[in-house]
Formats: C-alpha cells, sequence, structure tokens
C-alpha cells in the first residue's frame, strides 16, 4: 500500500486532496495538523471529523505551540524582526514549523509519500517542499492542487459526486490565524490601491480606555505581564487577547515573493507588534551601538531567508548563536499604553540600562570628560576629512 | 580687530556669547542665524533686534530652506531613514546645514573665528566643530559655553550686569523646530521610564474627522499633495501643517549620542513620518527587491553618519550618487489617510507597480509558469541543503 | 519559416545544434559568436566556415570587446571584485554581455526563436535563458543539449551521419579565453583534492628577470601602461600580454554555482589580477575609511549578482552609480614589479594620495594635534564600554 | 607609595620611562612585559636585567600565548581576517591581549597608575588607553611619551646622565614580533611609493625545493601538520619555522588609523597567511553561501573593531558566538605547497565536502534534476526582473 501524509487543514483544497488522492489514487491517506497556534479544540475536533469524512486512514494533529515558539518566534523576537519593516511574518514562520512537524511525522510512520494543498503560484509551496526534500529527499512529494489547477468550483462538484456535501463557501476573506498573528488576504489585497475594510479584520475594536500594561522581559524573551510570570508562549497569547481588544497590529505587507512575483497580505498582530516594538526600546537602552546595528543587519537576513524557506540553512542556526548571545542583558520591565488602534511605549526600568545618568546626561557637562577632551575627540575624528578636504579641495 | 562669527539662535547661551565675546574677549562679533524651517519672520526680527542689544555688529539671517531640502532632506526621503527605526534626524541632519552655511558666510567676509554655544556634552558640539574645521581649518573656534562651564544663572547675572534684563525664563521643555521635524526635551526625557505628556508637544490635537490624502511623488519627491504642485519643500510645509493638526508623527527617540552616552528625545515630525512611510510604501511596489536591500543598507549608513557628523565625508556622496539612481521609477500616488495620532496608508497607483495581475498574482496560478516549472525551480532552490544535510545530517 | 539565432562558439556541442536544428527541426539557423576578447580573426574565420558547413543560413561575429570592458570589466576593476576572494569572475562576466549581444541581435533580425548550447548543469544557461527571457520574452528559447542530454560520441556519430568528418577530440582541458581571464576545465577541477599540472594552462612561463611596470589609472580606468596610453580594454589587453610570461594570476576558484552544488575551476588571469590589486592599492591611499567599507560592500553584491547572471537587475545599475562616484579622485600611478610566477606591488604617486606626511606620520608626533587631544579622543571613543561594564561587570 | 605598572618591553621608550617614572616622579614602578610569541627566553632574560637597571622594583614576565590564541588568534583565522585583504592584523591583535594582562596584573597587585610607552600619533595608545580605562577606570593612565614629546637622544641623554650606557642605536627596521605575525617598519614605509628592500625582513629566503605541507583542522582549529598533533598555537609556531624559510607572507599593509590619518607598515607573517587561505579554502568547500557570505559581513567587522582597540564591545562576543557556531563543519585536510616567496592550495578533503559527484558535477548532466526543472528554476528566477522590463521598459 503507498502510504502517504497529507497536511491537512479541513479547508477546500486539502479536502478534495484527501478524497481524491485516498479513491482516485489510491493512497493510504494519513492527515495530520499541525497547531502553531490557530485552532482550538473545537476546530481540532471539526478538522478530525471532516477528515474521516474524506476517506483518511488515520488523522493526527500535532501541538506545535512550544516547538513554534522555540524554534522561529523567539528568534523573531530576539531580532525584532518585521519584513520590509511592517510584517511580522506570521504565515511564513508558522509554515516552516509546520513543514517540519509533517516531514517528521511522515518518517516516523513510514510513508513514501508526502501531499500538501498549496498552488503553484505562492510561497508556501516553496516552504513546504523545500523543507520536505532537504528533511526527507527519499519521500516523494504529491500536490494534486498545484498539478491539476482547478478551480474551486470544481473541487466542490467532485466532492459532491463522492457524496460530500458541506457547505464550501468562500468566506470573503481568507484567514490565516497562527500565534504570531493572522494573515487576511481579499480582493482589495489583490490591488495596489485599495485597504482592507474594518470588518475585514477577524479582531474588533471593543476597548476605548487607556490601559497601561508593564511586560517584563528576561534575556530578550517575554516572561511576565504586570508581573504575572507564564511562559512566553503564553505570554504572547494573553497580550494578544488584551491588544486585539484594540485593534492593535493591523496593517498591510507589500512583499517579493520568493518566485518574484509582488505581493500584498492584510494582518492583525496585536501581541507581535507590541512585543517587538517593546524589546526594541529595550535593547536600545541595554545594548551598544555596535551590538544594536550588527544585529540589525543578521536579523533582516534572518526575515529574509525564513521569508523565502531557507529555514534549514545553516547559516541560519550561525545567526541564531549570534542571536541568543546578544540577549544576555536584555532584561527589564517596558512600560506600554494601549490606546485604539494604537499603543505607546513610555519607557523601560532595567539594572542593565546604559542610560545612567551617573555617567553624564546628554547635553548636560558633567565629570566623566572635559571640554578640553571633547574638542580632542572632535579634532581627532575629523582628521581624515580634514586631509581629504586639504588634499581635493570641496567636491 | 579679531573677527569672529557666532552662530546665533537668540537663546541664552548664544546672547551670553554675543556680549562676552564683544566686551570682554574683544572680539568684532558678526551673529549669523540659519533658517531651515524653523523661525518665521517675527522670530527673525526678534532675534535681528536681541543680537543688536548684545553688541554685535552684524547680524545676518541666511534662509536655507531649499538648501536643506536639496542637501539633506532629500536623500533622508530617498532612504526612508528613521534613525534606529523611530527619528527621522530632524536636529541632526539641521545642524549640518547650519554649520556649513554658518563656516561659508564665515569664509566670505574674512572672519579669523567662529564661535558656537553647543556645551561639551552633546552631539552638537561635534557636529559644528567637524564641519567647521574641514571646510576652514585656518579659522580658529572658540566656545564659551564649553569652555567656561557656566550655569543658566551665572549667564543670566552677567547679562544683567552688562544692563540686558530680558526675561530668561527656561521654558519647561526644550523645542527645536525645523522643516523635519521639531524636538522636544524635559526633565521627563532625561530619565528612561517617562513618556512627555500631551501638552509637551508644540503641535496638539485640533482635528478628529478622517481626512484622506493624495500624496505625489516624482522620482523619490514630493511633487504635490491632492493633485496641487508645489516644490517639495513647500509641500513638505504643507503637509505638515495638515498632519500636525492629528498629533501624528509623536514619539521619543533613545540613541546613541556620538560622545558615547545614550540620550533619549521626544520629538515631533507629522510631515516628516508621513511621507517616509508613503515614500517606502511606493517603493515596495516599484523597486526590485535587491534594490530595495541595498539601498536600506546604505540609508542606515547615511543616516548613522549623517547623525555623527560626518556628512562631509566623500562615502555620502557616493551613497546619495545611488539614492539618486535608485529613484528613476519611484514616481506615483500614495493614498494616505489622516486619524487623530496615527495615519493609515492604503495603497499606491504608479504606472512602475511591479505588482501587476498580468503577470500573475500572488496564490493564484497563472500563465506565466507551470506546475512543473515551480516544482524545478523549488528543487534546483534546495539543492545545497539537500546536499547539506545528506553529507551532514540534521544539526 | 522558423528564424532561429544560435550562439555559436565552433565547439562541438553547437556545431550539433547548428546542424539538427536546421536539418531535423527545419529552424532558418543563424549563427552569432561574439568576441569578448578571446577570439583571433584566424579563429573567427574558421569559426565562420564551420558554421556554414552546419548548413546555417547566416554567419555573424560580433566584436563586443569595448561594450564588455564598458558594460561590466570596469566595475569589475572599479569594485576590485574578486569572487571568494580569488576569481575575476571572468567567464561569468562575459556570458552577461554575450547573451546580451545575441539577444539584440535575434531582435534586429526579427527571430522567433534563439538556442544556445548549455547543458542543464552549469551557470551558463542561466544567465543566457535570463537574459534572453527578461530582454525578449516574445522570443522562445531552444536548448537541444540540455533537453536531449547526449554524449559527445552520439554527437560525432550524429555529424558524420551528416557528412561531417572533423575531428572533434576532447581536449584534455577545456579552455575558456576572453579578455577578462581564461578558465581552464580538466578532470582535477573535477575532485576537491587534485590542483592543475602546470601544462594545463594555455600560458607557460617565459620570462624569468623581474620586470617594473607603471600602471597609470584616471578615475579608476588604467589609461595608461609605463606612460603609454591606450584605451583601458587595450591596456588590458597589453598587460596581459606582458605578464602572462611571467604566468602570474593562476589559481583556482571553489564556489558555489547558481543551482546550489559546489563548482571547482582553473583560471589564469594575469592582467586582471594585477590591475584589481593594483588599484585596490591605489584606493587604499586615496579613499576614506568609509568609502572603502561600502564600496566593498557594494562591490561584493555585484559580483554575486553579476555571477548569477542577475546583471539587469536595477540594483546594478545603482550599485554602478556609486562605484563610479566613488572614482572621482582614483587617479595616480601604481608602480608593479612582475616576477615569476608573482608580482609585488612597489607604490603609487597620486595627487590624491590621503598618506601626506605634511598631516602627520603615522607614530611621529606632529602639529596637527597634541597629546591631550589624543587622550580626549580615547576617553570619549571609550565612553560606551566604560559604561557597559561598570552596569554590566565583566562578561 | 605610588604603585605603577609600565608595560615594558626593554626599548628606548620604555626604559626612559621605567628611568623617569621612579626617579623624577617617585613612584614605585612595576615592570611587565607580555609574551604574545615574540620574545624567546633569552630576550626576556634581558629585559628583566634591563628593567632592574632603570631602577624598577620588580620585573614580572607573562606568558599570554595560549591566551592570545584562544581569545583572538582563533577568531582571526575562524573568520579569515585579512584587514583591507592584506593584513593580518599581526600588532594590534596583540596589543589587546597585552593590555588586558598588563591591567589585570596591576589590579591584582594594587596599582593606582598605569603606564605604556606609546606616542600620540599611533594607534597603540588608543588599544592600551581604551581597554585600560575600560577595565579598571580607577587606575590612572601615565604616558610620559606622549606628554613629553622627547627626541630619542634626548631620551638617551637623559639615560647616560643617569648612569645608564646602553647601545640604544636605532635599528635600520624597527621590528614588531609575535605570535600571529612580524611588522617592519622603516624609512620606506613612510612614503607611499617605496617597497622594503629584501633584508628589511628578519626572515630570509633559506629553501628552495618545494614542500608539501597537509594541514588538519578541527572545527576552524589547526589541530595537526602533516599528522601530527599539537596545540593550534604550537602549530602556528611550527608551520611559521617551516614557512618563514620561503619567505612567504611579505607584503606592506596600508590602512587607516584609529585617528583618521593613513599607515603603511611592511610585515611578514608566514603562518598566518597560509593558515588563513587553507582555511578559507576548507571552508569554500563545507560551509553553504549564505554561512560564507554573513561570516564575511561579520568577519570584516570584527577586524575592523578590533583593530580599532575595540575588543571589548559586547558586539565582538556575539561575533564569536556565530563564528564559533560557523565552525562545526570546518573540519578536514588542506594540501599546501611551499614555494620560495609563495605557496599553493592544491586542494582538500573533508568528508563535510559539499562538492560531491553524488549529488551532480559542475556542467554534467545528473540525475537529481532534470532539463525541465531546470528551465523552470530559471523562468521564475527571471520574474522579477521580466516583469520590470515589461513594465519600465530597457533603462
Amino acid at each position: 500500500m503507498k502510504k502517504l501524509v497529507l497536511a491537512y487543514s479541513g479547508g477546500l483544497d486539502t479536502s478534495y486532496c484527501a478524497k481524491y488522492l485516498s479513491k482516485e489514487e489510491g493512497y493510504e491517506v494519513h492527515a495530520v495538523s499541525v497547531n502553531t497556534g490557530g485552532f482550538s479544540a473545537d476546530e481540532i475536533k471539526t478538522m478530525e471529523e471532516k477528515a474521516y469524512q474524506m476517506g483518511v486512514t488515520s488523522y493526527v494533529s500535532i501541538d506545535a505551540l512550544t516547538t513554534f515558539y522555540q524554534k522561529v518566534v523567539k528568534y523573531l523576537i530576539f531580532g525584532n524582526i518585521l519584513k520590509n519593516n511592517t510584517y511580522p511574518l506570521s504565515v511564513s514562520a508558522e509554515r516552516i514549523v509546520q513543514a517540519i512537524e509533517i516531514i517528521n511525522h511522515a518518517k516516523k510512520i513510514g510513508a513514501q509519500y508526502i501531499a500538501h494543498g498549496s498552488t503553484g503560484a505562492g510561497n508556501d509551496q516553496v516552504r513546504f517542499d523545500m523543507i520536505f526534500q532537504i528533511l526527507a529527499p527519499e519521500i516523494e512529494i504529491i500536490t494534486p492542487i498545484r498539478d491539476l489547477k482547478l478551480a474551486r468550483e470544481e473541487e466542490i462538484e467532485y466532492l459532491k459526486e463522492n457524496g460530500i456535501h458541506m457547505n464550501w463557501e468562500k468566506a470573503k476573506y481568507s484567514i490565516n490565524k497562527g500565534l504570531w498573528g493572522t494573515s487576511v488576504g481579499g480582493s482589495e489585497t489583490l490591488t495596489s490601491h485599495s485597504s482592507l475594510p474594518e470588518e475585514a479584520y477577524p479582531s474588533q475594536l471593543e476597548a476605548s480606555e487607556p490601559k497601561k500594561v508593564t511586560l517584563s522581559f528576561t534575556k530578550g524573551e517575554l516572561t511576565a505581564i504586570d508581573g504575572e510570570s507564564n511562559s512566553p508562549e503564553k505570554n504572547i497569547q494573553i497580550l494578544n487577547e488584551m491588544a486585539s481588544k484594540y485593534a492593535i497590529g493591523r496593517d498591510i505587507h507589500v512583499g517579493d515573493t520568493i518566485i518574484g512575483i509582488k505581493g500584498r497580505v492584510g494582518f492583525e498582530a496585536a501581541a507581535p507588534i507590541v512585543i517587538i516594538k517593546a524589546h526594541h526600546l529595550l535593547e536600545k537602552h541595554v545594548l551598544t551601538k555596535w551590538q544594536q546595528h550588527h544585529k540589525e543587519y543578521l536579523a533582516n537576513w534572518y526575515g529574509m531567508l525564513l521569508h523565502e524557506g531557507q529555514y534549514l540553512d545553516e547559516a541560519l542556526r550561525n545567526m541564531e548563536a549570534f542571536l541568543t548571545d546578544s540577549q544576555k542583558n536584555v532584561s527589564g520591565d517596558v512600560f506600554v499604553t494601549l490606546l485604539p488602534y494604537r499603543f505607546e511605549l513610555n519607557g523601560i526600568a532595567s539594572k542593565h540600562d546604559l542610560m545612567n545618568a551617573s555617567f553624564g546626561s546628554y547635553g548636560e557637562m558633567n565629570k566623566g570628560w572635559t571640554a578640553d577632551d571633547a574638542k580632542g575627540f572632535i579634532k581627532l575624528t575629523a582628521n581624515q576629512n580634514k586631509i581629504y578636504y586639504h588634499v581635493n579641495g570641496e567636491s
């Protein structure tokens, strides 16, 4: 029997795959979904029922919340990573961990085939295929949606013919939810000029009163909120619950897809945005200029390579070593105020704070150095350009 | 006679310098102020009167608005430059142009001395000294405030003794205004944990209704607002007028000063923030991935070197050549909505938009390539890591 | 009639293509070869005769020496570009210009098809295909060698069957010659551990006496050798003639191919190596630290993207603007001694030399600054880390 | 009693300091020299005797060879660091470790003062002062040579007057020797155009027959030569002995000093150059493209900051974490041939070699991918620029 693992989400495409691969292609289909924070217990239950209706031999839901945080999200925070200065890489990051979990499952149960439901026009196919091939080159990749290029209607029709009468009505906005944010696609995001309407976002504005929150970081990780300690991944969820009521963290990401076309996608990511900005502020106080500078360089690359499905490149392990080492002193509190549609960072408190009046305050003279020291500093700092202008004149 | 040019602002420090240098030190003091968008005609009039009261031989106000835009602001926009991802470099950028204008004036009138009122603990002394020394090493720099380290009270006392009875009461917040933003310092910004109160900001919230604005860029420059054309510097002022009513663009910058201590300063910069974000969005649509990537690298450096007073380094000219060349196709409209304390970028329209459905839309199959093309692409893209894992196993 | 332009080199593969495409596939084959410095007039004559024997309708040799220099080589010199710190990108650079010339020729004569003889395992196919597709997406690319995967013997057999009895004996070393260097492949370069034997290199050691040469650069271009002026491309040829007699510039390049596998190739590039090292030395004297630093960053990328066939990416135009601007003062003489298998750079003379004793010599006190100035400089430069260690202790 | 630690080398300057500080200034002088591989036991003996003649209270020689290797040299190898693509940072690297050892010694013996003999015109003063101030801000720095700006003759005269009649004749070339290379300064290096004569170099050509050597690396460290294992620092010494006989590794470094002037210095560094090039070659075979790329970026910076005395900046610790992590698979043999004035890298053998024919050889078709895969890869790789040219036309 041809054993196949299918990355299953319960949506139309992967449901079609489940049915089609088991019935028409004769695979023994083992459906797997990986929960990186987007599915409730109820949703998983529904997914399971659906999967069996499609004729799968087994269905497994893998809880990868902590793995997701430990393998990826942690470094996105360490690196203050916002792709194109905007997008917390919500979906890109999830796919990586999902692909790894699924291929590991396939290896564990001895599958010879692995299937996903991505089309041939997006980023996800690259992430899935890359990780599958690298970690298990011996397992063949099966992608009916990409190969057959079926219209939604054809898929629905096929399922109907096979006795499956579900409501596959397309939602006005396609939503992908996970620990690190929710992406929102709609007809507007296919244009360059339209923004998403208020109702497109799953979280709606519910709060109006400003709310002060203290985020406590320990070596770069969010270890407590308002003094209450929890695991970082739990804290992300708590903060997201809180901040989503303020409709914080909405934006539209415009970026270059892995396959060279431009893409546009809306998202809401209340906790990710607040955490990254708070973490970054703390770093501005505790890291040296050069630490910040080179962290930013590497983090940009970490984000780009992750986004492009290159997570397994050993270069990312090397970057993680740098990022982890850079967080030694990134501990302290950040004071945030949540407000409708926005938030303010009020300041920080940290025993590693390098902004410390005992060494002199900006703009005010102090005992650390004299006027003559400053003049000497400037004179020598000007040296090279003084020579340059003397030699070459003004350009 | 010892001819001296004094960088004059009308404040206590430079007023003290004017009096002290002319009376005690016997210089013939020529006061100069450089308007980079911060002074009204009335303020200049007052400055002039004050200067003469201090005993200067001449006073000149140099209008450097266009120079400021052409020499610096233009490139800050081309580069989407926000220091530490926050601060538009309002003051840093101004000082550079002020220093150049002042030293050129000193050379023109044949001064042997040049004076400024900066202390020995800030960034401005570096910017002034550096540019003065490089462009005119033969002119001696005189800095009474830095050298004498006087308290405000001592300066006031000295002026009183010399018959000058003005109201030098210190404002609660020290404000520096210019075309590219207004900095705000106060007791709060000397701490790490306090934010500025609402009233610290010169511009207060006056508008509440959302307002849609169309910003038109031509080769990276803001050439029209809502269809009305003006010079870019004029457009910055118009937009600032409009957006300041929404209290947009307020934040606190935490950064590394040139002299190695951390500094914290509030600012409001409505137009700069809106323009940079709008320009950046347009670029995401019209530039290639690698253009954006390397532009960002150079722009970060342009900002850092400018901030640190290294504007005259020839490297910045080379960067400007890159930045200018990169703007060839950065033309089009950006649609913005102004809202209280924030703004939204709704989208863009440009004939150079690379997000163009005729080449395939993100996530939807198209005629540009087939499923097999995509598989081939991914297979070869995975090649190196496939080999790496085969050779080395999982790490 | 199906009009096809064939990139023709006279070798077995493209000869096969010429015959096969005209006879079996019914194309009207127009052969083109592009001379980027590797072909003599005799070789072109032979190529032409061969082409017509293969049944082509027309043959054209395009002289692209100056184009090659102006479009690519010039920037490789400006950027001191050696891939992986070793390889002057001899072949990579040529292919780009050849591809552009060929596709332009195809457009000019109204061809609907364009063919090249590259296999599916190397870099050249990427360079050809990419440039063809980008500049003329309407012209279909035909690649018999890649598609049919024929063995040499099969190709020879086919040609024999068609009455073509040439000597196609495979040379022990495959050689690709051009203005910017000669690549050398052999059985050794397919291993990781063997070096090429002396006889593998086309240029053999002929000279033994040290020879002094003066290279004169004007704005980064090699404008004269030993005082004799010529066009830069002519000078490269003159110098190469001279330095090849010393067997200078041999090495083996180990690099990452565009398709993800490692590749190893020998080369000799006497003039390129001498010129790049001489130009770099001159730059060390006339450019500021930051110019050199950022030039190197961009040049590395220019080399990588060029190597990977991305020459047409607009980012390279932006980089060229930077590189060109950086050469304003890169004028002067570099004194070189040629020796068997190596060369020495003795020094430079330039009116833009920033190493100028009148500003102080390294290690010797001078009138530019005092001991106290130096102490002040160091004190403030140490500021941040002094604070860091005070706050955090030793790590 | 004022306890002072003096960084002592036995040369004229520090001998003068010893005498002057103890006799004229009343310090209790404790001389310390730090051996980073440049001093023989005899030289240390002589130094000790000299020190006591100068009137020091104590003399200590600290053996810092292993510390030097572990703290700095190791990372210079991991990073393939050659400043300005030429100089292994021999002296810069030593000074750092010497400064740290000396200040630690001063703290251990409870000194209130620390002295060095550098002038105010070089890099060394910056390295010493910076590290002294950061690690022990409470210890005052005393620098007679910098402050008094004495001529050699004055120093000799003073010592004579105090009964010290030694031969202080200035060597024609000033030599600084250490584990990681020997610097050579002379009248030629004060010009821009002259090279050092053969006799200026301490190691003279003694061998003429080519000699094959196998260097074995383990996680980036040189653990064996020709199969014989030793500590990496010992191996550096063994290889240096061997390669110096071939007069390998000579060159002149032209660089930007920390104080903004250009400097030029000769050096011989046989082992460092051979090791770095061999290590780099091994990396080209075992690291991914992106590992190499980002390693190079960080290593350039590591070299620059180390050179400029910023060794204690925490950013360097973060970089070391990256570099160390990147060496996991940098194990294997490198085959080198030593020749008069030069060497050849013949190839490598490593079980981590990614150039592995079983995955396809460069330029030859294989079973890893098909012609169609390659076409798909190229088509999608060309996507963005295809769109760019369609939208914008040729530039």
